[in-house]
Order: C-alpha cells, then structure tokens, then sequence
C-alpha cells in the first residue's frame, strides 16, 4: 500500500483527525484545538472516590506465568527473548498486525527450543483476539503509544494481569480508565518503566530509602535523546526491527501534540525516590516548550527529496524542548524535561537534591554526600555498599542478556517474581498513571501561555497512607533464570 | 548596640515593615502581602517608551577614571584591591557606615603606595556625601542589595557612571527607575555580573556567537551554593571581613521574600549566549519553590543556643530550591535555579542547548559538537582556539589577582577599559534590570501557584534592533595592568 496524505491521515487517529490536519496545515507548532484542551481541564477537575486500592496489592500467586505478547517491533522483539530466560514464564500468544514480526518471533521461539506460540497478526484490531484467550496471565504490550491503553483496559476486563510500554495513556482521560479498570477487575496494572531498574537509580533510591541524603527536596528527569534518525526513517514494512517506527507514528505523535510527550523514563525512578503516591502526591505543575528549530526544516528536505514523505508536507512539529515543574503536597519540586531533536549526548539527568546530599547521573553518575562528589573509588565503596538485593541476585546476568544495559531484564525478572509469589508489585496503576498524566498535563499549560493545572489524584487519597514499595526485595525472589542451553 | 526583636525590625525596612514583621510571625514561608505583589503585577503592565537607547551607547572617553567605592566588606574590600592593578584608574573615595571597614581599606591604599582617598563613615546615609563629591566619575557599589538601586540611581543622578553588585533591583519598580534615570542622564548603569567573564562562560560565548552550536534554543543558568554558614553567621562589626552579612542581612532576604532572590548568576552569561535585549527578549515566566526544609530548623537551634538570635524567634524562610521557566520572543527558553540553603556542590549549571551542540559547565566543564561530549584533549584544544582576545590579553593575570579564580578581575579590566576608551559596555541598564527583574518576577509567580507572568521590556522594544556585545574585544583594550611593585 502506498502512503499518501489520505490514508496517512485516515490511518492517523492521534488526537483526532482534525488536530492532525490542523497540525499538518497551519501554525508554528502543533496546535490543539480548544476542545481537546478543554477536556483535559475536564478530566483534571474529576474526583475519584477509589473503589479498591491497588497499591500494595497483592494478587494470589501464578508459578507459572502464560504470557501474550503484543506488538513485536524493535522493543517487543527484545522483550520475547529477555522473558525466555526466566524461569515459569510462558510465551504462550504473538500479536502484530504485521505477519513478519509474528513470524521472526515464533522463529526465535523455535531457536531456543521453546514450545511455539499462537500467531495473531492481519489487521489493526487483531490483538483483540489474543487478549480474548482464555489461557492467558498476563498481557504485555509494546504497540504505539496510541494502543497502550485500549489494548490494557481490554487485558484488564478479559480477566489478565497488564505490563505495557511507557508512556501507558496519552490522556488524562485514558489514565482514569486504567485507573478505573485496575481497582474494578484487582488486576495488576504496571507501566514497564524500565529506568526505575538501573543500577544507578536502583543504588541511589537504596541511599534515599536510608535517608542518606535527608530529605529529598527537589528531584530532576529528562529524556533527552536525539530520535532525529529514528523518528524520520522511512519504515521497513518487511523487517522486524528496523529501527524505525511503523507508520511513523512517533513523528506523528510529534506533529500533533506539544509537551512533554515522553516524561515517565526521567521521572519514575525521582518519584520513586520521592514517594510519590506513597506518602506525597503530585499538586500542580507548568510547563513550556520552545518552538521547533530542527523537525521542519527536516520534513522539508525529505519531502524535496522522497515522494514518500509527501503526507508530510507543511506538518508541523512539537517544539524542540519541553521543561515542566511539578509542586507536591509536601511542598517538594519536581522537574521534567524532554528533547529528542536537537543534538545533545543522551540524558535522563535523574538528580535528587536532598536537604543533606545530591546525586545526578548525566553525564557522569556523581553522589555528594556533602559538599563535595564523591571521587571514583568512593563511588565504587558506595555501589559496593548500597546497591540493593535485586542487583547483587541478578544484576550480572541482567548485563549479560542486556536490554538497555540490563535494566529491562532486572524489570521483567522483578515482575515476574511479584506475580509468581504473589507479591505487591514496584509500580502500580496510579504510577503509570501519574507518570504519564505528565504529557497532557503538559500539553494544557504550553498552550495556555505556561499556566498551571492541577494533577489529578489517580490514588483517590489514598497517597496518604500507601506504603513506598519493596524495592529492597528483603523478601520474596525465588525465580530461578534458566540458561537457556538447558532448555534446548 | 545589641540588636533586640525592637531595632531589627526597625532596620530590616525589606520589603516593607508590614511584611518583614508578618515574615517573622506568621506563615510556611515568607508571605508577600497583597499589595506587594499587586505592585509587581502593576509594574510589570507598564509599557516604557525609550527616551535614548542606551545598548551601544558609548560615553565619552574617560582616561583618568575617578571612582568612589561604597560598600567596604568582604565584597568591596576586594574591589579596592583588584582596582588598584589597573591603570588609569584611580580610588578617590571610601564609604562604609562602619569607620573600620573604611579604615582597613585606607591602610591597604597606604601600603601599596595610593594616595589617599576621601573617608565617608558613621551613618547609614553616608553614601549620599560620597555621591555628591564633584570630581568623581564612577560609583562602584558593594552594599547590601536593598540599598543597590537607590545608591545607582542617585549616582546617575549626581553625573556619575555606575558600577554596582548583584541585584542590581530588588522589584521591578526599582528596576524601571534605573533604566528611567539611565536614559535621562546617558550615564552607564552597569550590574557587575562577574559569571559573563568567567573563563568557560567566555569561551562557550564566543563558540556561540560563531554559531557552533547552531540556534540556541535553550538554556539554563543557577546559583546553587551551600550559603547556610554565611547566611546564619553572627556579624563581627569591628572587623572589615568576617564572612557574615552586616546586620545579616541577607537572612534578612530570605526572610521576606519567596523566590530566586539571585539569579544574575546564571543568568548573565545564559542571556548573553541568546543574545536576549539583543535580537531576543523575555517574555513570560513561570516559577515554583519548595518550603523550607532546612533554615527554620537552623534558627530554632541557634535561638535555643544564643540570646543574640532572639528576634529571629518563629522566623519563616523562603523555600529551599526555586526553578523558574521564562519563554523568549523568538521561541527559546530559559531555566533557572536558586538554592543556597541545603547541601551541595556548588553550581551554576551554565547550559546551552543548541540544535547542534550542548554546553554544560557543572559538575564538569563540558562541550558536545555532536552526541558526545568532549574528551580532555579536545575541551584543552576548544579552550585554546576559541578563548576570546580578553582571555589572552588578561587571563594569566587575572588568575595571579584573584576574585573568583580570575573572572571579577577581567570583568573590572573590561569596564574600566571600555570607559577609558569610550566603548559601549558589556552590560548596560537594560540586561542589569532584566536580570534582576526574574526575582520579583518570580515571587508573584511562586505566590501565585506557579501561574505565569509576564516579563517587561526594558528596552522598550530596541532588543529588536541592538547589537550583540563586543565580547570578543576586536578593537580597543589598551589599558595596562600594573605590577604594583612599580606603584610603592
């Protein structure tokens, strides 16, 4: 199928056809139109009177995990071979809507001397069918963001358990519907926030929890990471991993929203540090973008040069960078920034400044427990010291399997450790809802000249007395990993 | 005099008498009252028609500078030393209302062979006899920074240039008054932003302007610095330097307004790289602060311990950390951060974001032309190539004098340089008035829920037109630094 401006649009469903239009005919940077901005004023202002609190809940154990995978791109491809090294973990169903992704998948399966799995593949909706299985635990998602939350809710209400990409909902109104479903169905709803795993966040929030640098006053996030490459690269549709974004739907998301679209890598692990939702809460944030100075002069070189990029004439983009500070309850800040189109070495900053000590990991990781940093060797007797349990049970063989250093497979091997001993799991649904409120919120306030809007309580009040979560993992963690020559 | 609750409160007139003594009794932190902050909201409306441009202007040439110095602590004492190294500039007059600090420098004046200046010292009006002297050019202002305006804007008045420390305007009604008297007078009104002739600072200046790091689209500047020691420390009044503030004033500040108090710092070198007054300009902000975690704790302790800190019994305190967010005509932004009261290294952060570069300066001085920073070997070689003429013609000696590594001295050379030659400076009333402007700014916008507020142009809309500055020193610096073995 060719792309043109008709399909491309038809097939652009991200914040309504008429903003996409709107997007890609006129104005200096996307712009929403007044009702979307209203109706994110509107699910602002809901009050949520919890029906069930999924902090802390635990659900009853499942020693073995059967598994449906959705969305087999770059980053679902990864997850298929990261879950096959943990121990009571069944790939069990593979969905796309593109058949070679599924295919590649189940190839791999077979590789590795894996039972295969059912294909789901054919048409946008096809992953409807996979969560309609009745043998399944677990959905994990890694689709466009667009389908985070239509394909988690469904999970929910068909009887599974949901781990899904970040950000897992695009509006404040997608996060009440997780929100919603979670507490109505006591399913497990976890935002995969694969930053909250690695190892310097892991030691720094084990410092944190021990009070090492007293109060924590102000925290920083960023994802701040040039996707120029990836986000104008022309999809292969016959490869599995091509290192671009089927349909280009994440230069969409660039050309018909204007924020922080992407805040919950930089900011997960600071809440985590912070307690937020577990002792304080979010209140209100701003937020400002600048103008875009690098995406359209990019379309408008590609667009002379492929008749490819066609649909893409005029469209305008999202300004290059994004700032957002958050207050708290307990009168605590919070700062987010996003930038993934101007050059720049890659930084989630992840900073904590407490009232006794600082740390920041971009670009080196440094922690000052004074006034000073601590030198390298300091550095190492710290790692040494307060790197807590989950690192020193798998850390080592999470850098052998990788995914992004080892971070994503300390993730998968901790959730699927929850869910097999029945144990809370790291994040719940009022995290990822949280987290990636930050986008919309965003959204409202670079529109309205960066005036404040108030966050949502997704935890009903809770906040007030939720616990902070295990991380220290000073029980439970029995899952074995498997060498996978032993499973041949 | 021993200082009782009656005295400080009738010396502290900061920000009106009401407020100071509603800071003092009342509140979380540090409540502005409803007319203080209606007064900013009304300063900021006011639009400003230039009655002569003062960006580029340069005054006639002076080559004997006559200069008077008033304010004779830790700050000014040092100004009369690093003075005292350049040629053509000679100190006529000492003010201080302490006798000893007038006294100390005198005898230093003695020692190294100057003449003798004129002594002003008794009263806390004294300045205004040191002013009204006939055969002075130049006032060199190092007080506290509530008398900052008042001294500028009676030396202007009385014919003289001016010099003055950081802040230069406490509101922004102060800050219309200098650009106002500057205009009418044609006399230069110079903030003595010493950060814009640090060595990093001039260096990734000059990369800027020679357009290294493509557009600037955004930046960030801060002033984070452990002040807890200095802040609390009871003033020894029969010593000239006693790493205390007279009165303590500064505490003083932290007591009766909530806000980035100091943000020159920062922001001086930020605005110079964005060429902001010149090509750009501010045009709205949002900002936010924590509580206060850490200076109310202190003073309950050091009341508890000393009756001399008595008045400070029940004192609230601004927030710990403030970020603030400005957005530019032109679409860029600015972050900028204030913090000198939990525990730290120190830091500017001095960051630009380019669309082809990024610059950040703490922890680590670092440049990237790409996606990775700069090694060693390549910051040694950026270092000698791109430094600026004034780094060449005086940095080794600014080094040997001294004053914050060398920048306070280059930044006086550079000023008394382009006096003595008849050159524009640096700095003139407008970028002074903006810069210092961000604190009153951002005290509506914390005590207004982070809503945004708008930033006045003080140039009265000739940013659209001025030229950038002559960092670079293409032309003039004749003046000699003298050996001071030569002037005994």
């Amino acid at each position: 199928m060719t792309t043109n401006r008709r399909n491309f649009l038809k097939t652009a469903t991200f914040a309504g056809a008429g903003a996409m239009a709107g997007g890609l005919i006129s104005g200096c940077s996307p712009k929403q139109t007044e009702s979307q901005l209203a109706a994110i004023m509107e699910s602002v202002k809901k009050t949520h009177a919890q029906k069930f609190n999924m902090s802390g809940y635990a659900a009853p154990a499942i020693p073995v995990i059967r598994v449906g995978i959705i969305g087999l791109g770059d980053r679902g491809s990864d997850a298929v071979d990261r879950l096959s090294y943990i121990d009571g973990v069944e790939i069990k169903a593979l969905g796309d809507k593109r058949e070679v992704c599924v295919k590649e998948s189940q190839k791999y399966l077979a590789m590795i001397g894996r039972p295969a799995a059912q294909e789901f593949f054919g048409d946008e909706n096809i992953w409807k069918k996979l969560v309609e299985l009745p043998d399944l635990d677990l959905i994990y998602t890694c689709t466009p963001w667009i389908l985070h939350t239509p394909i988690s809710v469904y999970s929910m209400e068909h009887g599974k358990h949901v781990a899904c990409e970040v950000p897992i909902a695009r509006t404040i109104d997608e996060a009440w519907q997780l929100v919603e479903t979670s507490e109505k169905t006591k399913k497990h709803c976890m935002m995969l926030e694969n930053c909250c795993y690695d190892f310097f966040e892991l030691l720094t929030l084990n410092m944190a929890r021990q009070g090492m640098f007293g109060d924590i006053i102000h925290g920083e996030g960023a994802y701040i990471h040039n996707l120029m490459g990836m986000n104008f690269k022309k999809p292969l549709d016959d490869k599995q991993t091509d290192e671009a974004y089927t349909d280009m739907w994440r230069l969409k998301e660039n050309a018909t929203r204007n924020g922080n679209l992407y805040p919950t890598h930089g900011l997960g692990p600071v809440c985590q540090a912070m307690n937020i939702n577990r002792g304080d809460k979010m209140e209100y944030l701003s937020s400002m973008s600048t103008l875009d100075f690098t995406m359209e002069p990019k379309e408008k070189e590609l667009v002379s040069q492929d008749p490819f990029f066609a649909p893409w004439k005029d469209a305008k983009f999202r300004g290059n960078m994004n700032t957002a500070i958050v207050k708290t309850a307990l009168g605590k800040t919070i700062m987010i920034q996003h930038d993934v189109s101007s050059i720049h070495p890659y930084s989630r900053i992840h900073l904590l400044q407490g009232t006794n000590g600082k740390v920041v990991k971009y670009p080196k990781e440094l922690i000052a427990l004074g006034e000073e940093w601590a030198d390298d060797a300091k550095m190492k007797e710290l790692y040494d010291k307060y790197s807590p349990e989950i690192v020193k049970r798998v850390g080592e063989t999470a850098k052998k399997v990788g995914g992004h250093g080892g971070m994503d497979f300390i993730m998968d091997w901790r959730l699927m450790d929850c869910l097999r001993n029945g144990l809370p799991l790291d994040q719940n649904v009022y995290d990822g809802a949280l987290w990636s409120s930050i986008a919309p919120l965003s959204e409202w306030s670079v529109a309205n000249r960066s005036q404040s809007i108030d966050v949502p309580d997704f935890t009903g009040g809770s906040w007030k007395t939720n616990k902070p979560h295990g991380i220290n993992l000073e029980t439970g963690g029995t899952t074995k990993v498997l060498d996978l020559s032993e499973t041949k």
